[in-house]
C-alpha cells in the first residue's frame, strides 16, 4: 500500500510514522518552497510543478494507491489531477467545501449543525449588516486565509468597521468568493474539539472529546476526555459531526472545534485532516488519529477509538529540545525535527494518566519546566 | 540524536520506528548480505567492509552519537571499533557474554540466577559425563550457533549419544570455546520471558512478565501478563535480571527467557536487545521495548513500562499479508516488508483486551483466521 501526501509538515509526518509500521510506503508532494524537513528520509518528496500532467504527477509520486492531505488550504488541481488515477481521500470536494469559512458554514448550516452565528461580508453594507445583527465587538475573519488565529480582525465600534472597510478594499475584491465572515464575539466558557473518522464501508467513530486551550491563537495544551462534558453535548457534538462526515461522504479523520457557552456547543471551524488537539491519540488510546486515518483511507478496518485512563497534550511551540528535562515517566515526546523559530510548532508532549484532572495537575509543572513561570 | 544499529531486520525496523517520533535519526550497519528491507527507507544502509578504518566506519555510519545492535550473533569488531568514538549500548562486553550459550550459564552463575542445569561438552568424556549426571533425554545446544531452536540436538539413549559424538568430531574442534552445552529435557508447565530495561543512571525497570508459546522453536504468540504467575516467581526473575544487567553495566533492554516447572524459575536464555517476546509493548504499554531502549542508549529517562490492560501477540510466519483481514477492532498490524517465505517472521499483530483470559479468547480466533485450522 503506497500512499501519496500532500504537504510535507508535521500532520504528513505523524501519519507517515503511523502507516510505516503497518507495512504502507509514503511519497511526499510540497507546494510552494515548504519546508519538508518534518518528512525528510520517510520517503521521495516531489515538488508540485503545474505544468506535469496527471499521469506525470501520478508517476512521479511512485504511483499511489491512495493520495491524501495534511491540510486543507492546499491547490486542488494536483489532487483532482491524481484522483483520474488512484483513490484520493478526503474527496477533492470535501476539502474544498472546508477550504473557505463561508462555505463551511452553509455546510453546517445544511447539515443542521450549532454554529456560532455569522454574516457573509462580502461589501460595508454587509459589515453594517452584521453590526445590526451581531452587534460589538465583532470578530472578522477571513474566509481562506488564515490559521492558528491569523486573518481574524475584532472591531469594537464603529470607528474600527471604517477602518476595516477602508483597508479592505471590498471594491476591488473579485466576487468569486464571500472573502469574510463576521461573527460575534463569542464569550465562550471553553473550546472542545470532536475528533471522528469514518471507514470506506460507511462506518463512523469518535474518540473522546478534548478541551483545548490555545495561546495567541495557537493550541497550547489539549486535555482528553474533556473534563464535565455532558453526554448531551457529546451526542451533539458527534451527531453533528457524523451527518458532515455522511453528507460528504469523506473517508478518513476530520476534526470539529466547538466552543461551549453554558450548556451549549458552537461548532467554530471543521479540519478535513488529522488535528493537533488529536496528538494525545498517539499515546493514550488503542489506535491513534494518524493510524486511523492511514486505516480509513486504505480500505482498512478502523481501529478501536477507546481512550485508556486520560490525557494531557502541550504543544512546544518555538522552544529548544531538551529531551532530558522535557522526557518523564509517563511523558512522551514528538519531534518534528523542524528549524526552531519563535512561536513555531516545533513538538508536542504527551502525558497520561488516570484521570483528566490528574494529567492536567501534572501538566502544569510541566508547562512550567519548558515555558518558565508565567 | 543520530543512532547507528548493527542489524537491518525488524528490530532495527521497530527501534528506528520508535526513535523517529522523538526526533532521532539512523542508520544500519548490515553484515553478510543480509535482507536490508525491513530498514529500507528509514536510514542509509553501509554494508560492513572490515578494512575500513575505526574513523572511517563512524564517519561511514554519519558520525552516531550511539550505537546499538539488533543482535547478539554479530561481529565484535565493528562494535569495538565504533567505541573510539562514540557510546556503544549495549557494551561489547555484555554482548560477548550473550553471544555463547556456555559464558551465558558462567554468567548466570556469577548473578545467582536460577538456571537449567547444564554440563559444558568439549569432548566425549564431557558428554558422558552429562549423561551420567543429568541422563536422558538429554539437548545439546551448540554454544554459539541456533536461532529459534536450530543447532539444538535432542539425545534419547546412547546410541543417539554415540551419533552425536561421531558427527561433533571433537577432536578437530579448536579449544578457543566450548563447542556445546547438555541439558536435562525440562518437563516445563509453560515458558515465560522477563524484559527489563536499564537506563544510564542505572536505573532499572521491568515490562510485566509474558506467556510465550513457541511452535516448532519459534515464537508463534505471546500474552501478558502472564496469566497465574506467582509473585514469587515475578521477584526472583526480575532480581535475577536486575543482577545481571547490573553486574554487565548494561544499558538498554534486555530479555530473559525462562522455562516454569510447578512453582520453579529457570532461566533458559539471555537476549541482550529488545525482543518478540515484548512486541505486544507497542500497543499496550505506556512505553514500547523499543522506545525505552531507545530512551536509555540516549541516556535520556525511562518511559513508564506499566501494562494497560493486557495483551496478545501472533507471529505472522511465513503467511502473506491481508490487512482487511487480518487487522480488526483492537488488533494492531505491525509488517517487516520482507519477502514471503515459508515460515519466515513477516510480521506481527497485537490486540488488546482487559484482561489476559479475554486476550487468549480472542487470539484462538484471530490465529485460525490467519493460519487455518490447527
Amino acid at each position: 500500500m503506497h500512499i501519496a501526501v500532500l504537504g510535507c509538515g508535521q500532520l504528513a509526518r505523524m501519519m507517515a510514522l503511523a502507516g510505516l509500521p503497518m507495512g504502507m510506503t509514503f511519497s511526499f508532494l510540497s507546494e510552494n518552497n515548504e519546508d519538508t524537513a518534518p518528512v525528510a528520509g520517510l520517503g521521495p518528496i516531489t515538488a508540485m510543478d503545474e505544468s506535469l500532467t496527471s499521469s506525470e504527477l501520478y508517476e512521479a509520486l511512485g504511483k499511489p494507491d491512495v493520495v491524501t492531505v495534511e491540510r486543507e488550504q492546499c491547490s486542488l488541481v494536483p489532487l483532482k489531477r491524481l484522483a483520474e488515477h488512484c483513490a484520493v481521500h478526503p474527496n477533492p470536494q470535501a476539502i474544498y467545501q472546508c477550504q473557505n469559512r463561508e462555505r463551511e458554514k452553509q455546510l453546517l448550516i445544511t447539515c443542521q449543525v450549532p454554529h456560532t452565528p455569522f454574516v457573509s461580508v462580502a461589501s460595508a453594507a454587509d459589515l453594517h449588516k452584521a453590526v445590526s445583527e451581531l452587534g460589538y465587538p465583532l470578530v472578522v475573519k477571513h474566509t481562506e486565509q488564515g490559521y492558528d488565529g491569523k486573518a481574524q480582525w475584532r472591531l469594537y465600534d464603529d470607528k474600527g468597521v471604517e477602518n476595516f472597510i477602508a483597508d479592505a478594499h471590498f471594491e476591488l475584491q473579485s466576487d468569486q468568493a464571500v472573502p469574510y465572515v463576521a461573527e460575534p464575539f463569542m464569550d465562550f466558557e471553553r473550546e472542545v474539539s470532536f475528533i471522528g473518522v469514518r471507514a470506506a464501508n460507511g462506518e463512523v467513530r469518535f474518540y473522546p472529546a478534548t478541551e483545548n486551550v490555545h495561546k495567541s491563537g495557537v493550541l497550547l495544551h489539549s486535555v482528553a476526555p474533556a473534563p464535565q462534558l455532558s453526554s448531551e453535548l457529546i451526542a451533539t457534538g458527534q451527531a453533528g459531526l457524523k451527518a458532515i462526515l455522511e453528507h460528504l461522504d469523506y473517508v478518513g479523520v476530520m476534526a470539529m472545534e466547538c466552543f461551549v457557552t453554558s450548556d451549549q456547543l458552537w461548532v467554530n471551524e471543521l479540519a478535513p485532516r488529522v488535528h493537533n488537539s488529536g496528538h494525545w491519540t498517539m499515546h493514550c488510546g488503542v489506535v491513534s488519529q494518524f493510524e486511523n486515518h492511514m486505516r480509513a483511507i486504505a480500505g482498512w478496518p478502523l481501529g478501536s477509538t477507546n481512550l485508556q485512563g486520560a490525557a494531557a497534550m502541550l504543544n512546544l511551540l518555538g522552544v529548544e529540545l531538551n529531551q532530558a528535562s522535557q522526557l518523564q515517566d509517563d511523558v512522551a515526546l514528538d519531534w518534528y525535527n523542524k528549524s526552531v523559530r519563535p512561536g513555531r510548532k516545533l513538538g508536542h508532549l504527551v502525558l497520561t494518566d488516570e484521570s483528566p484532572a490528574a494529567a492536567l495537575a501534572r501538566l502544569q509543572p510541566l508547562k512550567q519546566k519548558v515555558y518558565g513561570a508565567d
